[in-house]
């Protein structure tokens, strides 16, 4: 299958100048050739052609971090102190959360991560199963993982989670990735961990863990150990030979940012959620400047509320320029490189995240001529960043295959979805009323 | 004219129960009556008939402060320091606006703001002929004022802005009010800040300042008058026997919350526009606490880059949380109040904000089918403010007048619209270039 957009007005890709009146030929699930649009007559074998005139290409977004079945959640609890809010609300909710409502709790989640841009997500639930079945058949590329705790999972979970992994790494034509996720250091034992480590390092799988996101959690370790939690892990070895996403990283005590440098721990940093939760703010450009890989996530949607990734993005652009009192922090350039290419670096997924001929073809085609937000053209970047919402994403690719056009699903019956979504979740909530 | 709105969902409007399963009837530019759909068969008499099934209905937004021409401005200077922003890039791109520029800029800004659900705004910018002009034709509600900058504008400046608040006050079907706007403390000299003030009191007109937005404002002050912007003006008595719209107060020393709450000055809050600037956040939990009015603004796109209150409302509450520490802070009843009914009080704008009946009918039916976000239907109202994006802004009424009805706007003409504002201003860029 080859496919070729013409006449795209801009590509935008992170390290690279903006190019313009461009054309790109996909190749099954590659992006075969970029090049201008004077030299399309080159091109005369394909299966079918998109005309772009009017919009920007750029990779899709990467979610580094989400719990994507939590939708079933969404507005069912806000505003709330956070012990109230898990004990009250959400862990009562969860409890009551059977397989089959994650299959449709994910599917929603799907067709909004879809809808506002992600190409890729990163995951960590339960019922790993139910989420790859929907993955596969969406057509999004995923890296997936089944969250462990050990009071409620053990040893019976941590084996079920590791036939998991291995079982979906690598299936849906290699769209699914897998991780193994002890959940944070506060909910696995030490001995937990280094057994989780130590499988992960085996069978060559990355690990996924929450990790210094509330001040609350630091000074626990602080009292018990004398050590942050990130020195914790550390002093365990747990971060050695292991590929790390570690999510939030909000509080850092000394010694901790060049421990995350030292170990290569790649940041997923959630800038919705930490508000939300009033955890704070990461300090992010101290992170990029001391090197250290920082992508994008919007944790669960229960904690956010949506899945957007422009949104996102603007919200953490913003942050850091109120967290360290200076307008420049973080600009649209490094924002698109922290939204793409850093995201496929902090999942370890190669050739992903840049246009670029040779790279994995997960993209999108932005409209900029339907609406005010990119009135008037002065910088097309700053304006789908700082201004543009979801209804100017016109068409998604992702593995090569057209997923979204015209902001219409391709694959997904989204009526359906919101109806069994709806009927779940309201089933549900209602043995607490 | 009669319209009636059935089979509303759920009514949401400030100090009132949510109202489900309700219509409501509009008789020219007022609300007749809101009832239970089982009283509809009282109803016979009307001109026309909106089924607003799937739909909730809540007041229009109020943007209480803007510079709504800047829209032309809109990124074309990001993420820079503030001074090199203003005096390299924003100055000298204004001193190139001309009359014409700034009705197309408007009109630019009116069709965002239509779009992204606002029916007021509250806007301090030049040539406010041209402005009103927009807001006529669009069917708009605006308080409008004419910046007064004394080195700039001084006495003849001053005598036309005045002309133009008595000439447009009450126009456009009395849509339209105005106030005298000096720009702020710092622009404006004792004496020049007093006579504006007298010549407001004397016509009745209220008056919007910008006060306290930066801290090296409110630092120049401490050390040329040893006292704050805010403890200033008080001693010059320019609060009193006064309406006063303050935009911005982000930064206040000892004494300040005291002043404005006893003088009962009316915040127009931007969050979005003060951590782009990296200027902070504003103390508005404070304020609430005080039973100090606060509304919410969106300042010029320039600053922003958007004119969408959603996006400003969610921005709004999580900075809140983040400052304080406390996920609890401002919740979105209180936002629903402060993006509705604390603008209309802040504009001094009489049965304004509220869904109620004998108020003016100015509201929005929001489409909570339609989108992912409103999945599940634990709560519309967090749904909407925390999750939504304009997508699912269906109507727009203003004035008992239907402006925008399946996202499409019935009055202006969009594509014309964008071209003008577009050509405009990208011709006053490449004097730049």
């Amino acid at each position: 299958m080859r496919i070729l957009i013409k006449n795209i007005d801009e590509i935008h890709s992170s390290g690279t100048k903006v190019r313009q009146e461009q054309f790109i030929l996909i190749e099954d699930n590659k992006i075969k050739r970029i090049d201008k649009m004077t030299k399309i007559d080159e091109i005369s074998d394909y299966d079918r052609i998109i005309d772009a005139d009017g919009m920007i290409a750029l990779p899709g977004f990467i979610n580094t971090h989400t719990h994507a079945a939590m939708t079933l959640m969404r507005a069912y609890a806000d505003d709330m102190p956070l012990d109230q809010w898990l004990q009250n609300k959400i862990w009562p909710f969860e409890s009551k959360i059977k397989p089959d409502d994650i299959y449709w709790g994910t599917a929603l989640a799907v067709v909004e991560m879809i809808k506002t841009g992600t190409t890729t997500f990163s995951d960590m639930y339960f019922a790993v199963d139910k989420i790859a079945e929907i993955v596969d058949q969406s057509g999004m590329r995923a890296v997936l993982s089944e969250g462990l705790i050990e009071a409620n999972d053990g040893q019976e979970g941590l084996k079920k989670s590791l036939n998991y992994a291995l079982k979906y790494n690598n299936s849906a034509e290699g769209r699914i990735k897998t991780m193994m996720a002890p959940h944070a250091p506060y909910t696995c034992g030490r001995d937990y961990l280094l057994q989780i480590k130590e499988l992960a390092r085996e069978n060559n799988l990355g690990l996924h863990i929450h990790l210094s996101e509330s001040k609350n959690e630091v000074n626990n370790f602080l009292q018990q150990y004398q050590k942050s939690p990130i020195k914790y892990l550390a002093d365990l070895d747990f971060f050695d030979d292991n590929h790390i996403l570690a999510a939030h990283c909000v509080h850092l005590e000394a010694g901790d940012l060049e421990i995350l440098k030292e170990k290569n721990v790649h940041v997923a940093h959630n800038p919705m959620s930490n508000a939300k939760l009033a955890n704070g703010i990461a300090p992010v450009r101290e992170y990029l400047k001391n090197e250290i890989n920082v992508a994008l996530g919007t944790d669960g949607v229960s904690s956010n509320n949506s899945l957007a990734m422009l949104k996102e993005a603007k919200m953490a652009s913003y942050l850091q320029k109120i967290k360290y009192q200076d307008p420049t922090a973080v600009d649209t350039k490094s924002m698109l490189k922290i939204l793409t290419v850093n995201g496929a670096e902090a999942l370890g997924i190669k050739k992903l995240g840049l246009l670029e001929e040779n790279q994995l073809a997960d993209l999108l085609l932005i409209d900029t001529k339907k609406d005010s937000f990119f009135y008037p053209h002065h910088n097309n970047l700053s304006n789908l960043f700082y201004a543009a919402d979801s209804r100017s994403i016109d068409t998604v690719i992702i593995d090569g295959k057209v997923i979204m056009e015209s902001s219409e699903l391709k694959r997904l019956d989204q009526e359906k979805i919101f109806y069994e979504a709806e009927k779940r979740a309201l089933k549900i909530a209602a043995n607490f009323n």
